[in-house]
């Protein structure tokens, strides 16, 4: 990956702050705008977030960001007045270093939550990132890596938009999700584009991609995705615009992929399909009762062709419909239930093509209009509860 | 408990069918009114729902029912037009037994879903289950016992009112869910209740009990509560119908309890208690969301005093409301966050009071109003991946 082409005018930096208690684990860091940048952002729905939410929400969108900083361990969220706080220290620590105001600085945060930040080592370690800041390969992946909590890859994705690039990396300890699954994503590109369009543009990706995949259901206090653009002139528009919304719906999407397939305690990565519904928003919430079923995710994991727990999820999502208007379901190449009955099917080989693949997929086609959803989740192991039993003690 | 009081005019069987691989496994069940008797029943909300919910449902309420049959082993549901003709068969092979009209009588299932009943085991079944109901408590057992699928334990239940009795039992496989953690329960009283009255009370019964348990989230094709009330001579009303409402509301309260005592695969009961809403329906989303993380009950498994996964499932949970709108959150005694800061804690006490008690409590308190809900649940254990990973192959 070392023929990255990046996105000009932007450095990175990934540090050893100590935040951590891991000995050269990178916990800390920092992505910067040269020039300012217009900056869109989609955060957490949960009505309890963190403070570096709090304090990014406000912030946008806008047109002049020029930083953003990111740190790993503490999540620093259920930590009230003194968590806000240090959120704003945060920022105006970088901004300092940066030479921008505190408001042209966004904050990020992901790990255990309830416990305040330990500031005398960002007091320490934020101008030491920010002075580390450095265009390039190196840069990028070692703030890929200081963002990570359980995650055991880095994830990045980059796409060409003419002459100009976006890239970006992400976080998601999908599986185990022990700081709540928290979910984080960078990206950047050096085109130019209205603050208000990159706004529009960021929400619709995220709805497709990061907002379409699972694991336990249990959204996060500090999800957050930002979106920045440098680019200088006239902002895209027409057919460039489109084409670079295009290009952030797919870098999302690869994303999305990478943080469901690094699922730690995993053995599938499922693909749910569901088609032949009235609207996106009927058949995401199809899919998502599917993913989150803890029964499902048991049934994926022994390889056991239990598929009645498919359509009963399906059932109890809230949407309306008979059991009749199920087209059908299939797991794998494997037709299970048509039209309300089920299909005599070889219970073997459905066994078999479970244990075999580890990516699989299951597709459930309705009647009921030509709307669709892909979601992404994984199953549910005795790995992910040992793993999730004790993870602050 | 032999010398329990019973409702009159009940005769009651669970016999061996054949239904079951396992040999002297009782599997089929049947409840017997010698007079006809107001019945109400409260069914799953899942869109997908079985066969005898779907011909029951559209029994209720009457003011003759005479007998409920019920087969476990086999959900009969998603098995289309074949299962609903079987339910029927079920309904009318009691109804030649009986000596009354296939109406008259109620049918239930549960077990896995997508198969079709074995029809010829039945056809003998049902005969030899209505000539071997007895009144008393050994066929009351039988039946309590006829009904189970995982359950480790029958879950009965008697009340009096008056000189009049109720009596009821039920079914849960609460924490292993294989059959989709199906809810059955029974209730039997020889109080003379107008059918309408009779379908308030449940209604209202269920939804503080039976509605405020949860395993993993997942809705039952099958779920069913049925009361029957045989009593002869006028209606109760005024104070004895509230009375005998109350009655059945502690009945179901105690099935509820002992349902989600009985989780397979738990280490814990965990008792919810959520104050201060604006409204019940507030106060349950919120105990639900809280009930079904999977994040929390490995947390409680894991005796890891890692509450803010519990604040925060709490935010999820779809209810308007601010951090600083909590009054407070305790783990048993100890109080862990206050109006939106988290407190200094021993978390060494903590987890060791997760460790020592096995009925543990969770109370989060509210600023909003004076609605609270009490809500059941149990933690998730690699013991229960294990027993649902395979469990129809």
């Amino acid at each position: 990956m070392s023929d990255w082409k990046l996105p000009r005018n932007y450095r990175y930096a990934g540090i050893v702050s100590g935040l951590r208690t891991e000995p050269d684990r990178r916990d800390l860091a920092v992505m910067i705008s040269d020039t300012p940048a217009a900056a869109a952002g989609v955060f957490t729905q949960n009505r309890v977030c963190a403070a570096p939410v709090h304090i990014s929400r406000a912030r946008l969108p806008r047109s002049d960001a020029r930083a953003i900083i990111v740190c790993s361990g503490n999540a620093n969220a259920c930590t009230g007045e003194q968590g806000m706080a240090d959120a704003e220290r945060m920022a105006e620590l970088t901004a300092i270093g940066v030479g921008c105001s505190p408001q042209q600085v966004l904050v990020a945060s992901t790990g255990v939550i309830g416990r305040l930040l330990p500031m005398p080592i960002l007091e320490v370690g934020i101008p030491k990132a920010v002075a580390a800041a450095r265009p390039g390969i190196d840069g990028l992946f070692f703030a890929a890596k200081a963002i990570l909590t359980t995650d055991t890859k880095i994830k990045t994705v980059t796409r060409g938009i003419g002459d100009r690039t976006l890239t970006g990396f992400a976080k998601g300890a999908a599986m185990i999700g022990p700081n709540m699954a928290t979910m984080l994503g960078f990206l950047f590109t050096d085109a130019a584009v209205d603050p208000k369009d990159l706004h529009k543009i960021l929400i619709k990706s995220v709805q497709s991609t990061f907002n379409c995949i699972s694991v336990e259901g249990h959204t996060s206090t500090n999800d957050t995705v930002f979106l920045l653009a440098n680019g200088t002139g006239p902002p895209l528009s027409g057919a460039a615009l489109a084409e670079f919304g295009d290009a952030v719906t797919s870098a999302c999407e690869s994303l999305s992929r990478q943080i469901a397939a690094d699922a730690e305690g995993a053995n599938h990565l499922i693909k749910l399909q569901v088609d032949g519904c009235r609207s996106f928003s009927e058949a995401r919430t199809i899919a998502k009762a599917i993913a989150e079923s803890a029964l499902v995710k048991t049934a994926i994991y022994g390889a056991d062709p239990n598929w009645g727990r498919i359509v009963s999820a399906a059932g109890y999502a809230g949407v309306p419909f008979e059991e009749t208007d199920i087209a059908y379901m299939h797991v794998g190449p494997y037709s299970l239930y048509e039209r309300g009955r089920p299909l005599p099917f070889d219970a073997v080989a459905v066994s078999g093509y479970l244990k075999a693949n580890r990516d699989i997929t299951i597709d459930l086609r309705f009647t009921l209009g030509s709307a669709a959803c892909t979601f992404y989740t994984c199953d549910l192991t005795e790995e992910y509860v040992k793993l999730n039993a004790d993870y602050t003690t």
